[in-house]
Parts: structure tokens; C-alpha cells; sequence
């Protein structure tokens, strides 16, 4: 298809889809001619994609590019491919304090989990717990392992969803595992939140008990 | 305290400070002068808020200023401050489909959620299922339940954190349960998975069973 099909079909303008290509977010099509080329699904594909990360994931054009370069990389297996884009898909962060990285890790071990000391998502961690810290509402350990629940639980089927798919569609669901899924997250937490307000909201109260005198 | 020592304590440059000034994100001073003007703890916390929304939650400049606008209107009973913050961090959302936003009505109905028909957070689950069903991994029926049981766990606790804060301290916890607490999960959500890949391939494998021969 030329150029404006595919952008009719991705629903971007087509300078959007000529940006992409310059930036290297689109890989190019089959020139016809010096100025004329055709694209076929994969570039559609690819613009879904990168639109998905862009307007959904609020990723920056560099994390989209790096989460891009690891579709070329992931091996097929699908520990690889979730470990890949998982370790793609980490913001970076420069800066951290060494002793917020100590607490970050120090969470961590009192969960028990196997985390690598350098692993990309402690810095991320890190800045979180200080943040909450200086505004003074630093979670406590109670909520801390209720969070942590909550994540191994959903991380959980992630690494099921990614071991059930099938060769092809593996990369993406691996991709939308590591960014779509924690926005996806965010709204049903939302939404669960509204829930459980409504629900405590529309309980009838209690009726009163008039305590008998002596 | 001078602008000087503010920007100082809030880890902020004195032109950031002087930004925030200007558009409202940060109350003014107590003016001693056309020129100076001291400051108090009132504006250390606020910078520190606005701070912790900006670079940890990545909320925009208007989401901010939409959050701190509620810090002004939220009622003092838990429900109205959770409720009130909830709201005022919506991502604002235009022009969602309307056949993405039943498909995002009738999952919260079949989860048997009490959610208004024009919550303001269903555009962002919405475009959330819209984005991942274009892009081929739209989420199955029992993914949906077990995200949404994480997102109930760590909600009913988000409401108890509220309730049993102080008067001080609980529209802080109100914004932070609305915004950073997302990112605060995102950060554990990946380092669960880090932790179960590194489980899982850490065991040792199976023996090999040799079949015997009939």
C-alpha cells in the first residue's frame, strides 16, 4: 500500500508517519521510485505499536526506540523475550541516591524476592519510596507487602500470557507486558477504587441501638 | 526563609521556584519587599508535592495544577478526599470511541463493580482495551479478573490508609493514593517479574525420565 493508505489505516497523519520514518520508529518501505514506496502489514503493525506506546504507555520517543531495538533482539524463548523487553522498557534514571537504592533493595530482600543488585527497576523503586517519603506518606510495611501481592499476582499470569502465545505474537505480548499492561493496571485500580467508595457510600447505616438506661 | 533557602531545602532550582510562583502551582510569600519575599513550611511541603507529581508521577503541568485545585475543595471525610483526588487525576481524555467506552462499561459491569456511567476514569480503560486489542493482544476474560482482584487488594487498602491517617496528613495520602501509588506499583510489578524469571530459571531442570522399552 502507498504511504497515505498506511496512514489511513493507522488513523496518523501522514507527516506523522514521514517523522517516523526519518526517525527511525518505522522501518522504510519498497521503493517504486525516488520518491514513491509501498508498505505492507508489518509497517501497519509497527504503527499500531508505536502509536499504542506512545498515546496509551506515555513512553518518550527514546524508551519507544529502545523497547523497538529489543524486538530485534529478544531471543524466542519466553523467559528471554519477558527479561528483554522488561529490562527495555525500565526508565532510566540518573541520580539516585546510594542510600534510597539501599532502602529500594532493603524492600526487596524482606519480600524475599530474587532481584539482581543492579537490576534496572530498582533506581525506579528507589525514586518512588523517596518521593512518597518526602511528602511524608511513606507507605508502611503492611502496604508494602499488600502492593507486592498485588504485583506478584498479576505478574504472575504476565509470565503465563507470554509462555501461552504463540511464536508471532510473542514479541508484542512481551512488549505490552513490560509498558500497556501497568496503564491497564492504573484504570481498573481507578475503577476499584470508585468501587469500593460507591459501595461504603451506599451502605445503609447502621441503625441505632438506643443503649437501655439502667 | 528566603526564595534562596527554599529552593535549597526543596532540591529545586530558584528559577523553578519563581516558575512555579508565577503559575500558581506554588502560593506566594509573605512580600517584605517590591522584591523579597519570606516563605514557610507551607511552601517547602507544596514544592515537595508538586515535585514528587512531576518527576515520579509524570503528570502533566495542568494535572497538577488540576490536583492542587482539589487540595483547596476535597472535604476532610476520607470518602470525599479520596473521591475528590481521584477525580482531579483522571487522565482528561477526548474523543474516545464510543463503542470502546461500552466495551470499557461492560467489563467493570461483569466484574459487578459499582461504576457510574460517566466515571471519568472508564475513557482511560477504554483507550487502555482499544490500544491493546489494535495491536493483537487485547486481554483475555481471566487476565481482566486477576488484574482487576489486584487492583480491588490494593485499593481496599488505599481507602484504609486514608481513614486512618490524620487530619493533616490525609489529603496528601488522598493525592498520593490517586497518583504515585500507581508508580509505586509499576516499580514492584516489574520487579516481580524480574523475580519470577529468576525463579524459574534457577530450578534446576527435571531429571530426564528414560522411558523404558516395552
Amino acid at each position: 500500500m502507498r504511504i497515505s493508505q498506511l496512514s489511513d489505516r493507522a488513523g496518523l497523519p501522514v507527516g506523522t508517519v514521514k517523522f517516523y520514518l526519518r526517525t527511525g520508529l518505522l522501518h522504510h518501505g519498497f521503493a517504486t521510485s525516488a520518491t514513491q514506496a509501498l508498505y505492507d502489514d508489518t509497517h501497519l503493525e509497527r504503527l499500531r505499536l508505536v502509536r499504542a506506546l506512545l498515546e496509551v504507555g506515555r513512553l518518550s520517543h527514546a524508551d519507544i526506540q529502545r523497547v523497538l531495538n529489543a524486538l530485534g533482539q529478544a531471543g524466542d524463548e519466553p523467559l528471554d523475550a519477558i527479561e528483554t523487553f522488561g529490562r527495555a522498557a525500565a526508565p532510566l534514571i540518573d541520580g539516585i541516591d546510594e542510600e534510597d537504592l539501599a532502602a529500594a533493595r532493603s524492600v526487596t530482600a524482606e519480600l524475599g524476592w530474587q532481584i539482581s543488585p543492579d537490576s534496572p527497576h530498582l533506581p525506579d523503586l528507589a525514586r518512588c519510596l523517596a518521593a512518597l517519603h518526602s511528602v511524608g506518606v511513606a507507605p508502611s510495611r503492611e502496604r508494602v507487602r499488600t502492593y507486592a501481592e498485588a504485583a506478584s499476582h498479576v505478574a504472575r499470569h504476565d509470565l503465563q500470557a507470554v509462555a501461552d502465545s504463540d511464536e508471532r505474537s510473542r514479541p508484542v505480548e512481551a512488549v505490552m507486558g513490560a509498558t500497556l499492561y501497568d496503564n491497564f493496571f492504573s484504570s481498573l485500580h481507578r475503577l476499584a477504587v470508585e468501587n469500593q467508595v460507591s459501595r461504603q457510600r451506599s451502605r445503609v447505616p447502621a441503625p441505632r441501638v438506643s443503649v437501655p438506661s439502667a
